[in-house]
């Protein structure tokens, strides 16, 4: 199977504003709320179905009582849903369902964005080893483009299946990357010591995601294998880096992600930051700040990665903050930012 | 001034058991809420007196309904209150106060228990340094103690006057003194990303305190320069250590402090472990855990340092993860097991 | 002075779409900011001016360096800003600013929506009771129109001067006044126990406000006597009621209201729900349930009131929820619906 | 089968201090853990047993690793327990559990407190009507003793069996018992808005309890029937009152539970202070305060009430606010005093 432009696929002409007729698989997580609640503001999408297992048969009003310009539509089973009329697929499933039991059931043709795992990495050893599961739909996956937008932009113009990325890798890669490109990252000593807010974990009903559980606590997890850490890892690679230690930790916050990243100084202060200005300027959702720290409350519900670079006392690191909201930057308006790079809409459209 | 000997200084031998009659210098605070909440449990002790500028003339039983057992006097100011028959002074006052203008007001042959930074440091230049003014009570910082339990016993166990450790320095310096000692940590790379609750910046009427400020938020901060990275410095050169990277973070939380601890892997994982084991195999409050992570939920409120420690999935780097209540091990517990520690009692009465 | 009309003090007809140019005094608190940030999305809106004593001098850029598409312009001092162009004055300043020291040094044939509680009150007896001063631009006060969209919004469509209402009379007017005039209240034992989230304290600087003291508490207040308690006693006495206990409380969260309000029985509950559902009909953001129990989550961050009535297992009470987001529909996002409604635009326009 | 005597039941007489053989059913849920960390402070208590479906098998070490003094000992299951040196059961279970398959099958000579709602209600319509399902240990209930401390303490003394109150309860029926029986309370519009942490639900797998969903939101729920409703009107009626409505709300908090009750006003608000003050005059867990109002942070982690009394700014409400600790003084707390009550120990012993 050869890699599918999206201009072969779409029934279309791309440079045309027009109606999406847009479907979405699992809906009522927290990622699938965020992406209703974007493309129900978006005035060239139209909502036309909605799947999810847990809610089925529920209409989507009810579900979402408090949101706006809800179509008047339930949440189905794809099987007996008819897609002709669909212009593009979301799929907020958690990892793994896509690829086992979906997408070779439905018409591929469709242009699709996955939030989740099952086609950003192009190693199916790796897959398997971070997964825990073969990939099946392996056929399907090298014409996945990788949708960190600000770095793939022309890919996903031209894609017609997007991965879309992590929130830990989202947070980290966008820094990493014009910097690696620079050779101002060495190759060693790169640690990563990431910190997330809760709704990262979706609607997982497990003890450690209690409310009692989580409320006034603070922990590391996943210390010694996460699979994003075979995504930084894989994108990493493709520009030079190698060897990297990657801690994520758990924040009593819903939203919200900081990266703090510790690079051997390697150059002044001036020509990181000047690389990291240089490479976004023109990036609406990038902001590099002047002075002051990014945090959490500077990015929760906004589609923005803040950032800034610092040294520390000892002069022997450069430190990165990054901040995203991972629901958000992380997951559900990077998507929208990809279907708005897709089909030529204003890329901040409904994000703002 | 010499090094004064605290059995010197008692007006009773210290082997037998005997009630002291102790003041607390700004209790009104949290760390003093905190130690008032302890010395009213202990069978050993008798709150004699109370001071504290804004809360000065109300009665204590008012400003701690809630409490037990509380003696029924008033907050005083200390020039007008009578220390003849006081055994103990603790301080819980902000840095610097007590050494620029109490310290030299008050008889100075009863033993002191200083729970802010003003006797930690041994080097005034860097006192001035990271604290941004001058010392003036140099005279008496030599026999100041550096309280740090577990690892210094003996010399509080003789000492009269004890400076209280900082709570980020406690989280790393109890387990990365065993390791340096047998020489498991290398001279560079050394990281120390630690996040800590709110509770560490007291009452401080700032806007960055506010509760819709911290609320759903996570923060760096102090990046550049931190008092406390001075206080690990010195006391890290003392076992050989010349550079580290120190980065402190804010946690929505009101108590608990975790340091994530990045180390060259010099050596089996293994071995890392024992080195904790074996040097806090008597110390009841030094759990080092077998398998699970510690986190916030397992200390705070307690006097309890919780430790595990791992291999990152790049295997070379060895990951501590510490846990301290930044109120109670890190500043109010502590400064009462070293009064146990000072006065024969056992070392754990009222803390558990 | 006369009740001066919307339209003649407009310089332009109010019929044709255009362009605001706006001013914001206060900006920097967190009503001034949401509403900022709800203007810069507004397609018919510039802002202009922006004032503010705590930030004076600094760039509205660098406050809010994580808005999108915020103007060059600096917080300045209103009293050197050349009002000549402004078509409309919000004021977010806390209580007393506006009335005191402003509104008698500005041009006051520009419209204005004041936020805070200086022209709620028609009773300046009242008035100096519960704010605890004189008020001195009694004036202008007969000309300001109490802003509760759903129901002034005739009297605010042709009014220049619009008094914003608080948070809890709207969470609590908009079920009541439909109900009252139904006659389905009886005039004793109403009791309405509102909570709120913090963000209603804004920014002070006061030890109660700090995370420490609010996190993991839950605290009543204002028991004796509550500014919005005579706010809610004008607006319900127009319709006929006459005695009510109004108790709040803090939730230790940030944004979000509910008041749960319980009423005699007088009637069926189907009578109760029908009312309201009727009145409310065309209320795009008042958001009657069928089923489900409002709760904070369902509004906060929309200018939603999201409100369901039920009885209780005694059967002698109507038991009324009404959720609201304290800083939107109870202070920004009204404010704007009131904007759009004077001004002709879209109710909603960009409030969804 | 007649109401047991605690002394008949004893094989020991119970003016001798003593050393009690303790086990508890339901250690891994939050009251258990509780429950566990007084138990292991007492001086006369040991923890011989601990039972628990989900943690079967493991080291009570190793599910409780910061606790200090833990017993070598595995949870195990009762069935396979020799229960002959046992002095006292306390059951930490869900709700309907020790009724239905355990009490039938243990030595019921032993003395029992049962935390759960399973021996509360003395009428089994009542029961079935709340609890939702059959009581098919009805012989032994009337053997059970209601356990509110301060208000049953001569019948807790002598009895062998404890049905320890729910939170709700506890926080409600302390301050309005006294009030009943002084006549200060009319037989109408009594209504309760209590709100409650959520750790009330403990360890329940249910989405509603997520962090994600439960931080900053704030709720209703039991709107039309309660549980602890039932066992509010029991006790009442006791002392007379025959209607009330009591409306319960989620606090996203943890632990603490506020009660604020509306009375009609019958008398002077100091008759109703003086008969609280009167009446708790020698209850060291009862806290009447003088002025400032009680919240969660006053009593969380302590076995305290604390109560204040108003009246409200219509002059015609009595406004009670009254807090506790869920987990504490509403369940494992209040327990450990009705052992020491029972047992003729120091009322408090370990729990200050």
């Amino acid at each position: 199977m050869e890699n599918i432009k999206l201009e072969e696929a779409l029934s279309f002409p791309k440079d045309k504003i027009m109606q999406l007729n847009v479907c979405i698989f699992g809906v009522s997580g927290y990622t699938g709320a965020n992406l209703l609640y974007y493309l129900l503001k978006h005035p060239n999408v139209n909502v036309v179905g909605v799947f999810g297992d847990s809610s089925s048969g529920r209409s989507l009003r009810e579900l979402f009582p408090h949101y706006h310009n809800v179509p008047d539509i339930n949440i189905s089973n794809y099987k007996s849903f008819n897609f002709d009329n669909v212009n593009l697929i979301f799929s907020c499933l958690p990892h793994g369902s896509f690829q086992k039991s979906i997408i070779s059931n439905i018409n591929t043709s469709i242009p699709i964005i996955d939030l989740s795992g099952d086609f950003r990495l192009k190693d199916f050893e790796e897959y398997r080893n971070f997964y825990g599961e073969e990939h099946i739909a392996q056929i399907y996956s090298k014409s996945f483009v990788y949708g960190l937008s600000e770095i793939y932009r022309d890919e996903i113009k031209k894609s017609k299946y997007i991965a879309n990325p992590g929130c830990y890798p989202t947070s980290i890669l966008l820094p990493l990357i014009p910097l690696l490109k620079k050779g101002l990252i060495s190759n060693q000593h790169l640690v990563i010591d990431a910190k997330s807010g809760i709704s990262g974990a979706g609607k997982k009903l497990e003890k450690q995601y209690l409310f009692s559980e989580v409320n006034e606590n603070f922990s590391s997890y996943g210390i010694k294998k996460h699979k994003h850490y075979a995504e930084i890892n894989q994108e990493l690679l493709k520009f030079g880096k190698n060897s990297f230690t990657f801690i994520p930790h758990l924040v009593p916050a819903t939203q919200g992600l900081q990266s703090t990243i510790y690079l051997d100084k390697q150059n002044e202060l001036s020509i990181y930051k000047k690389t990291l200005q240089d490479f976004f300027k023109k990036d609406s959702f990038v902001k590099i700040y002047k002075n002051t720290l990014p945090s959490f409350s500077d990015v929760v519900r906004t589609n923005n990665i803040a950032i800034n670079i610092f040294e520390d006392y000892s002069k022997k690191k450069i430190i990165i903050v990054s901040c995203i909201d991972n629901l958000i930057k992380g997951a559900a308006g990077q998507a929208i930012q990809n279907m708005n790079i897709m089909f030529g809409f204003t890329e901040s459209e409904s994000l703002i």
